[in-house]
């Protein structure tokens, strides 16, 4: 089974129209993303970026936001790696209401490995496309 | 040409890597939709929703962003309407810094007309579904 | 021991200085507060707004910060019942390091009781004061 | 008469209780600040950070909040220096509903001068001082 990230609903993740805002599923899904390096990959994303110097800017989105939530809403959010390139990796989203079995949300981004000293895109290292490799074709479900 | 709002990239917008935070973008989007409506539909976003009793919420976004912006840019964001359907319409969204001729950002969302006392899906009245037609087809540039 | 809600410092909550923006705790005391109701009190701060229409508003804040926290520190956001009142409750919070002694912010904030339906300040209700003072001269530590 | 910059509550600064989320103060405060900085001591506050490497985080805050703000008002926030030290300087911020001559929000900061390449406290630079001094004593109204 995929990694999920349990998540709430806050209170001011709510919007005019009293339901989630949606700008804020972009910020659960990089933090189920942070989650996701932690628990599958094994180090943390703030090491990536501030020790071995890795960015991963997302470079294409696309999400379907099927139903709404609502506040205090538990929700999973799924991570698996779609997509492996040289220099590219494309991450998958589905947003679940807890004890629920078809997705609210589905979405997906693909990032550029990029150096962080000299802001440039280059190859994935060894050590993260092996990491990386291990998560390819992990089951939806 | 078509309408820019015109916005400033602000010192809580910057993530650990040092550029704008994606989410942020979404936001921006929905800022500049709302200034698009208050300037160029002639009726204000929150008039819309809380008198009409309309909302708008989004089920389908797409995003490319292409270079990253920096703390302090000025950034326009072009607002335009893509496609007008019964119950749905697509917004348009490219992003330029200040002073260049090609966004570094381009992306639109399908949003539906929601009934905001029912939650259920409706066609467009007549009254809002004539302003948006009057943008159809609105140069980009 | 004080209840104390764990949360994690998120890569969007970092400003162009490198640190937490400082209007995320303010968001963070606001989660921790959210965490409380539901584990201290056994209601959801969702139930209280939503189903006994009862919104507490901050009428007053403040807040030290002592030290500042960087990406990826795993915190403990205490909250305790500082002060209650007829129509109106303080709250207090002390943010730490995961693992420290010393508390890195101190803030509190004043709310007030509001009837949802009307908007205006009301005594609370006995059962949500009752809840309230059990919580009363909760040891800090 | 002292700096006002003039903002918009939007879409999702509001929260479940149908107001503005008190934490999107604090960042408005922040933006007011910046607007404040090119405006009225004519260095841009990302200058100040990125190029004199300079950073004034926040260490006290305090705030009273009188009365809501809704979706769609226009805001004017008021920023004065009210006190310098050798090296800490001290915010005042007013929040206006357009039109009207007593602030619903009523605050201020304390932030110290931090060297950004050591994040040591340091003591402003005699170019910045300067600057901050001519903004001492500007008349509230």
């Amino acid at each position: 089974m995929a990694f999920r990230s349990k998540l709430k609903i806050r209170f001011g993740d709510i919007d005019r129209a009293g339901i989630v805002y949606y700008p804020r599923f972009m910020h659960y899904f990089h933090v189920a993303l942070e989650e996701f390096f932690a628990a599958e990959l094994g180090v943390e994303y703030h090491t990536v970026i501030d020790t071995h110097r890795i960015g991963l800017p997302t470079v294409h989105l696309e999400s379907d936001f099927r139903r709404p939530f609502s506040y205090g809403d538990n929700i999973e959010v799924e991570v698996r790696v779609l997509k492996l390139g040289r220099t590219s990796i494309t991450f998958g989203y589905r947003v679940f209401k807890e004890g629920e079995a078809d997705p609210r949300i589905v979405g997906h981004n693909v990032t550029v490995c990029l150096g962080m000293d000299n802001f440039q895109k280059m190859e994935f290292p060894t050590w993260i496309r092996h990491l990386f490799e291990q998560q390819l074709g992990s089951p939806a479900e």
